[in-house]
């Protein structure tokens, strides 16, 4: 269990979600009522950050579109603690090499870090928020979300995700890509179906009708398709293959975007209906879809969910961590031993560090699965638990939280190579070479606390150091532990902490 | 099961095994009678490859040391098979960049592909040669081999070994770094120690002496160092602790290696001897070993047990592939379709391309462990697969075949990154590019099979190109299919074989 949970989450609780999409943000603030959420402010702005990435890079207008449209959000957010906000970036923000250009100062908008997600927790969170609008009966269903930026795609039933996807294909990125100048012909249009259909046929096999009941589209696009279907009395009920070529047609007709003018559409949608219907139409022919109707859910109340788990005790990464032990079949025993040492250090140390309750679970996390990589071969070890918890789909985690755990497990023994911390913000990289010292610590002890009964030893730590005391003579006693504490010494000089020990 | 195994194994087959370590090499010629294996001819020299290491390069010298001795190997070899004929190299052929100017003419000499091995792989195999030599009782046992440049450690039962280790710390690699000059001191013998001590001291865990009931020594330098206590009645039986220290003693005495003149020690042994007694040392002190017995079972006996092994199918790596697709519970159904397309396209490019029986291997083992990348995410499975692939301790299998299968397993799909195949020889080269194209063939169809009633296709290959022919009209009617194999045959392009098909 991740231990220090100081929030509970009584009635009246305040909760809210950001979703940072490549098309829109969406804010929700939810009370919690009878253990259940209600919305009570909900809100979205065409920020189309996607459409500002070029060369992997988000251009300085987009960013300053997204931070602008934060800064109104923020209004709303100040009754909400901030443990009880969480805010996730999902496809531009993946892609964007710059992207924390963006994320810090947006960390500071908010008074929450912004977590970017990999396209598998988006689809897990999309699946999340569809499902509890659903009847809670036994049909496998298939789920759709067309995004700005990327497409997920879950098979699942009841509350269980069977099967996650994320492709990239979106509905404004394929405006950029396939329609030049905004305009609408049947080339441009078949060319984004093409895509569509290649991107589409790697997964079939996974995804085809033979594999659900009932298919159900959330967000924007589908939400906009449906409504013009349905307005323009081509379907009584949901999306249908023959709805669908009514709208592909009727579009066609259009020459640009900004020309197009049907009942229904939303003027926020008008540029990029074309390549969402073209999406749409090479999901539905690629995977056998006759029939699609929408769900309300979506991946904002997705991440209000999790968030409701994560504060109530029943955090979805406790279940990714404990299943990712099973698998690798790591050493319960060994994994106890360092955790419990994390925690002297991380006792000792928390107060001049100043570290947090998040800094904990990290820690948490490192020390059960330090030894997965074991699983793969004992040499080099630690690079093999960095490469699973890096590349591993971890629900729950957010891409950073991966990449902190990896780099963690990497350095959890042997040298620490320059390259390792490089990447990290400065404010980070303080944190986790805090961090690391701690896990660093624990793992040089595991072994000899079951050979060598470890006695009790005092820990005084200031902002720069780091203090060991001994009883009397037991360094001395023990040369091996002695050589390789001093060995420590350099390293953790490395990371800025001065060790000393008698 | 590895198909196509022509050989068998007859009484009076012989068999061999060449043993390219570090400080020596060693050929074992054999005999099979009622079914167990009969040394006939048994040879070793002192080569000192590992002396001839400077910066991870073998020197021009130290080559040609190597390749006069397997001339000599080679007039004993006449009478072998070359596919009863296995060559494994060691330390001095993992670590050695340029090893490969030794192993392409040693390859010549020996008309067998010399293989390089892991240090847990070589641990396997000495455990082997090891345990045919004691009683088949349920003691658990430590064996330890002190090589010129690894030493490895087993803990095992029967037949089974349990724990595999290799260190970086050989008799060889250990005088030439701490002993400059063959200069024989407190200072230097103290430095050899303290070094093993640390090398030794990180798993101690797992092999200290809680762990087993008695301790074997195989090899050069612990026979050596058994042969001298014995001689000199400082122990009747084996190596103990105070035998040792009389022994160190003694040495500490002489100036140089060349003035070491002790009963027992033979010519060849003198100038690693004093490096080879502060290993064990280092080791008896470390793991708590108060008696070590020597066997003349070694590495070159278990080479010869496993080629038995894989010549009447108990091949080792049918297991160890056997074990990876179980913990990463690849999909057989899957890969048994992908195994019986390479087969389709194997038959009808055998002849063309000249691939051989143990390209089908590597087909038949690259097929059924294509996808346990998938374990990790499905997102680039097939770097996963490498990554598992290249890294994971995978018992029976040589460093170049778990080399060779990771660059199958990644080229499996997508785009083939130039670099995948480069650092390859030339000729080597050619045959996984043929070994490329039909995975990816196979690959490719995998999933249009179930779903689309793949049709009987004809395969026409010839040197640099392969057609296939599939029913009239069958491909037009299928033009997802149709658009893959023109993707495809971009792909083959650059791997040398234009594809067509009709």
């Amino acid at each position: 269990m991740a231990a220090d949970q100081q929030d509970s989450l009584p009635d009246g609780s305040l909760l809210a979600a950001v979703d940072l999409g490549s098309n829109s943000f969406h804010l929700i603030v939810a009370r919690i009522e009878h253990g259940e959420m209600r919305p009570i402010e909900v809100l979205a702005e065409k920020v189309q950050l996607g459409a500002g990435l070029e060369n992997d890079r988000l251009s300085a207008e987009a960013i300053q579109r997204g931070l602008d449209c934060l800064s109104r959000f923020a209004q709303l957010l100040d009754s909400v603690e901030p443990s009880k906000i969480r805010a996730v970036g999902t496809n531009a923000l993946r892609q964007a090499h710059n992207r924390m250009e963006f994320t810090m100062p947006a960390n500071e908008i908010l008074r929450s870090r912004v977590d970017v997600i990999y396209g598998r927790e988006e689809a897990r969170l999309v699946y999340l928020g569809v499902a509890h609008t659903l009847a809670d009966d036994a049909n496998s269903r298939l789920v759709i979300d067309i995004g700005g930026g990327s497409t997920e795609l879950i098979v699942g039933e009841r509350f269980e995700p069977r099967q996650l996807e994320s492709l990239q294909m979106g509905c404004v990125s394929y405006a950029r890509d396939c329609f030049a100048d905004d305009l609408i012909n049947a080339q441009n249009y078949r060319r984004a179906y093409n895509c569509a259909r290649v991107e589409t046929s790697h997964i079939r096999h996974r995804y085809h009708s033979g594999h659900w009941a009932e298919c159900v589209g959330s967000s924007g696009t589908l939400n906009a398709i449906e409504a013009i279907v349905i307005q323009n009395g081509w379907s009584d009920d949901g999306i249908t293959r023959k709805a669908l070529s009514k709208l592909e047609k009727k579009l066609l007709g259009f020459e640009r975007f900004d020309d197009i003018n049907l009942e229904g559409l939303s003027e926020n949608r008008r540029n990029v209906i074309v390549p969402g219907v073209a999406i749409t139409s090479a999901l539905f022919d690629t995977l056998g879809i006759e029939h699609m109707r929408t769900s309300k859910g979506a991946l904002r109340e997705g991440v209000i969910y999790d968030l409701m788990g994560r504060l109530s005790h029943e955090d979805v990464r406790e279940r990714t961590v404990n299943a990712l032990v099973q698998r690798y079949s790591a050493d319960e025993d060994t994994a106890a031993v360092v955790e419990r040492r994390c925690r002297t250090f991380f006792s000792a140390t928390q107060g001049p560090w100043g570290l947090q309750n998040e800094d904990w679970e990290l820690l948490h996390w490192t020390a059960r699965t330090h030894e997965i990589g074991m699983a793969i071969s004992h040499k080099h070890f630690n690079r093999h638990s960095a490469y699973l918890l890096r590349n591993a789909d971890l629900p729950g985690f957010s891409q950073q939280e991966q990449e902190t755990l990896a780099i963690l497990s990497q350095g959890q023994r042997g040298k620490l190579s320059s390259d390792l911390l490089e990447e990290l913000p400065k404010s980070e990289r303080k944190r986790l070479h805090y961090l690391l010292v701690i896990i660093r610590l624990a793992v040089r002890f595991k072994y000899v606390e079951p050979l060598e009964q470890l006695p009790d030893f005092g820990v005084q730590a200031e902002k720069k150091s780091l203090a060991l005391g001994f009883p009397e003579g037991w360094l001395e006693a023990h040369p091996l532990t002695l050589s390789e504490l001093e060995q420590e010494q350099s390293y953790l000089g490395k990371l800025g902490v001065e060790l000393s020990f008698s």
